[in-house]
């Protein structure tokens, strides 16, 4: 059995699209039950200045929880050099910063151009390489398949992007569908191109958003260019706001299912997973939670149809 | 381009799932204006006894109405010889019997086992080649995935009774996932396995429903396999009221749009598709219409993605 890694982010990308504050123990509850239940990694959330994003000010207090589940990969976003020195002080394991392929989205989230990006990015890996146990550094190349500003985002800048970033010292890339514009054939094109370009081994995700339906397609797309790591929100809670209409990633609950009935090892517990919803919706009464198995429940008998 | 028959079922899967009954207007200015849009293949309805399902009870007008349109090809479904002689006296051009790979789901349904299905089957085959110009008559392999009764459906059962449906004299057979249990991995065996068994001309076509959210996934393995015809239902309308929790045909509009994107052939207007939803919404007034792609809109510069 191939294993695959779902990396849980609704405690960064779904809590940040939200404007409630979920309280610091509603959140360790939901990351001690999700990695109870057999995830393996989970982004718990970002180094952001709390006057953009007040919903992650307790980043560096999750970290230092996370840090003590054994066996969990304790993921956060960092946005530049100064998230990521607080997140290498606080005890991060892992790094992502979100790199936008769409010049005109990287200028407006983050007032930065593609070459202040590589400048930051190169910055990041030369502190990083400074610890004794360097955390895992990773590019998340966002609105890779699309941008709801300037639309087409061609797949030689997505490659030439992806060098650069290696180039600058990150270990791995990440292709981000933040617009949910992905559809399976580029999945698959851009994957096999990303992977050409920057060698097989340093890129292994996909970030995917469900907002046409097309995520699980999606995914099954990656899966079968060599991804093992899928990003995925429980409840599909998420959305990245400065993108419009970019909502909801994939669901957690359906993706880890489908993998499931696949044949493939996540190492997670199905019946305890779907239980980990009551913690989202204690902690956020009202807040719309998605995903098709936590309603329809698991088909009878899903165990022998894998065996 | 591939060319792939999107064949919309809302009109028999999706109304005979509700109790409501769509005034037969509505029905024609649903297939008209689906039709119109590019729509090449609608089941209009089905020939089952209107005291079972009065919402089916115009269906040979419908077939009569629907056959005056160019180039549609008018399917319905049959549940025995007698639909079947009433669909052929309505001029219907294609007819599909329901065949439940669980026994215990046929008998539930049908009130026949295996052999009298085949016995059936046979019986229509017959029927049909009496015509001077016959119509296709197809077997609908439901339950082929899983059946919320009997649980795991053997892939030897499915093998069988799509070669005992073929040489009974049925043109093609097709795989159901009535229950929304398949995953793509099912998918792609069971439907290299039916083709190496009857030929590969003898199954080109899935009806998938998106139960636990993998339909989009599903349809993907299909395309993979060779299928060319996959059943949809606009705004996720129906399900099969015999297998209960089988929620939900996959959505013709997302299915229509992730098509598309892929560089799919289908014929069909994605914006004239999207506004044919007012005449569902306007007939079946608090109805629940699925679909992601509705909801988002299509991606800003979705024809140069695909150029």
């Amino acid at each position: 059995m191939t294993a695959i890694l779902i990396s849980e982010v609704g405690p960064r990308d779904g809590l940040q699209s939200i404007d409630r504050i979920m309280p610091i123990e509603a959140k360790k509850a939901w990351i001690a039950a999700e990695a109870a239940a057999g995830v393996r990694e989970i982004e718990v959330g970002s180094f952001v200045p709390a006057s953009l994003l007040p919903q992650m000010a307790d980043t560096a207090a999750l970290v230092a929880f996370a840090g003590t589940i054994p066996g969990l990969s304790v993921a956060v976003l960092v946005p530049n050099l100064k998230g990521a020195e607080l997140a290498i002080r606080a005890g991060a394991r892992k790094l992502s910063i979100p790199f936008s392929m769409s010049e005109t989205h990287s200028l407006k989230n983050v007032r930065k151009d593609h070459a202040a990006m590589v400048a930051e990015i190169g910055a990041i890996a030369a502190r990083v390489a400074q610890e004794e146990d360097p955390p895992h550094f990773e590019v998340g190349l966002s609105t890779a398949f699309g941008c709801t500003i300037e639309g087409h985002v061609p797949e030689d800048t997505v490659i030439r992007l992806a060098e650069a970033s290696i180039a600058a010292g990150a270990a791995e890339v990440g292709l981000s569908d933040t617009t949910g514009y992905a559809d399976p054939a580029q999945v698959r094109r851009l994957v096999r191109k990303v992977k050409a370009a920057v060698g097989d081994a340093r890129l292994n995700s996909l970030h995917l958003h469900n907002t046409r339906g097309l995520g699980l397609a999606n995914a099954l797309a990656g899966l079968e260019e060599g991804i093992t790591t899928l990003d995925a929100s429980l409840g599909g809670l998420g959305g990245c706001p400065f993108a419009p209409g970019a909502s909801g990633n994939i669901v957690t609950e359906d993706l880890a299912f489908m993998l499931a009935a696949m044949g493939y090892e996540t190492g997670i517990d199905l019946d305890a997973l779907m239980r980990v919803r009551a913690i989202l919706a204690d902690a956020l009464p009202g807040e719309p939670l998605y995903g098709f198995t936590p309603d329809a429940g698991l088909p009878l008998g899903l165990d022998r149809r894998t065996a």
